[in-house]
């Protein structure tokens, strides 16, 4: 296998996690565990989200919890944005990089962002250019890139049409989320085959959920394919509210196992993403979902 | 991606998944639950062990299970044997297939059979030439084929060896046990770089623990090299009661459901497998870990 010698992890627990999480956490625990994160050796954290509350109560903090992180150099906070409202207060919050989503399922985008295709387009050109004129790294989600959960499979040329249009607003990359987890490596390949010569694979990142226990297949696929960024989110924390059974993102700590079995440099360490589970954990009042996590319990009991 | 057409689920639940299951489970039980496999589409059942029952109590049964259960034509019902009086046994109860089963690791092999490899061969050797002139077929399992648990990573040269011998002696498949759960895909690649010019891929079955939850994801890369053979059990059920730490099997549904997405035909029907599942966790009484059956009950419950 030809493989990247060097993985970037984005971890996005703390906002794609968070999220979807129906337990009220306080600013208090969410500052604490991303703190903890930023003692593993990540080098990416998107914190939060200034979606607005009525739609992610969850996350109605961003402000606060972004200004009282403790920022450790080399290490990229980000926040999502949906709109202009949003990307001031990213800004005023000092966000090193903001995320712009859509969908390449126009029944998806409508569920989720409230707008048509065509009307969510021109919403994040202006925030992609003024964060760009911020000076800030723009990052583009888009979701659903395998199949929507309204419209059944979404073609490749469908994903890179909305890709296309991102990376001409002047987006720095392009996150592909497989929002519903359904994806098989036939899937990844089929859509990268389609978008690799296009776009190359250093502006790409895959954003997979594990709902049917092939995000790694996927994820390995992808790598194959020279992709090198990755998403995932601590405790496969996760799900998207607007796509029903939609289990969690990939866990940090089961993607860095894997990528560190096949030989690759991610910086991560073990056993601080281990602890920053525990620590989410103890939130929580519940066990994460990782293989990870549950080996470590299951040496710790003996 | 180059892949087989049909691939071969080899149900091994009832043997590998109940040897290792802490519950005792009534004949009664098992033989409802192996009727119900029976009604999946699967074409291979290995039903239990005649292992001694000091080694292993929870199939101090497998005489009875064999006799009990309803043969479907068409489906393989097969029994693991240690040695001639094992082989006996499983003749006598009319068992369609044997399997044979020892350790790439010396470590491992004296831990799980209380021999040493050396040792362990010409008891093989014996038992596959009875149960071939009995009109068996044979199936050898070598585990430890990526690490064993004592001594590491484990040399392909070192599995190629056992296999070579295996064979010499008659046996029709090699089961490849991937048993602490601990191999990424370029684990699976450089095995089967070194077996695949000695053996082929048609004699050749993989066997993962997803410990890890990188089963699917070695199950994707053997696919591409030419493997079309995988043992699993239903509902993840599972593990090695000499590899402390190790989980399940990789569960059946979840193999089945990314073979379907790949375009692979199996045969099973995963509504089959569903009911099967539930079958199981009704007579455990808990959750079985599979991601199939969590899909199943957050649906059901709405």
């Amino acid at each position: 296998m030809k493989l990247p010698e060097k993985v970037t992890i984005k971890e996005v627990g703390p906002r794609d996690g968070l999220q979807n999480e129906p337990h009220q956490i306080s600013t208090e625990h969410k500052v604490a565990w991303i703190d903890h994160l930023s003692e593993s050796g990540l080098s990416y954290i998107e914190v939060t989200s200034f979606v607005h509350p009525k739609w992610i109560p969850q996350l109605a903090d961003a402000a606060e919890v972004l200004s009282s992180i403790q920022r450790k150099p080399g290490i990229t906070y980000a926040a999502l944005v949906p709109n202009m409202h949003g990307l001031r207060r990213a800004l005023e919050g000092n966000a090193d990089e903001v995320s712009v989503f859509m969908s390449a399922s126009e029944s998806h985008n409508k569920n989720n962002i409230n707008k048509t295709i065509t009307e969510t387009l021109p919403v994040l050109k202006e925030v992609v250019s003024e964060a760009k004129r911020a000076g800030k790294t723009v990052r583009g989600y888009v979701s659903t890139v395998i199949a929507c959960p309204y419209e059944g499979m979404i073609s490749p040329e469908q994903v890179k049409e909305i890709g296309a249009r991102l990376f001409d607003m002047g987006i720095d990359e392009l996150s592909l989320g497989e929002t519903i987890g359904v994806a098989a490596p036939t899937d990844v390949e089929r859509l990268l085959d389609t978008l690799l010569p296009e776009f190359g694979p250093d502006r790409l990142a895959m954003h997979f959920h594990d709902t049917r226990g092939t995000a790694l297949a996927n994820v390995s696929k992808a790598l194959e394919m020279g992709i090198s960024t990755f998403d995932s989110a601590l405790g496969g924390l996760g799900g998207c509210p607007y796509a029903k059974g939609a289990a969690g993102n990939v866990a940090t700590e089961d993607l860095a196992y894997m990528l560190d079995a096949m030989g690759m440099e991610t910086g991560v360490r073990m056993e601080a993403l281990i602890e920053a589970g525990e620590l989410m954990e103890s939130i929580l009042g519940k066990p994460l979902k990782s293989k990870q996590l549950e080996i470590y319990r299951k040496v710790e009991k003996g």
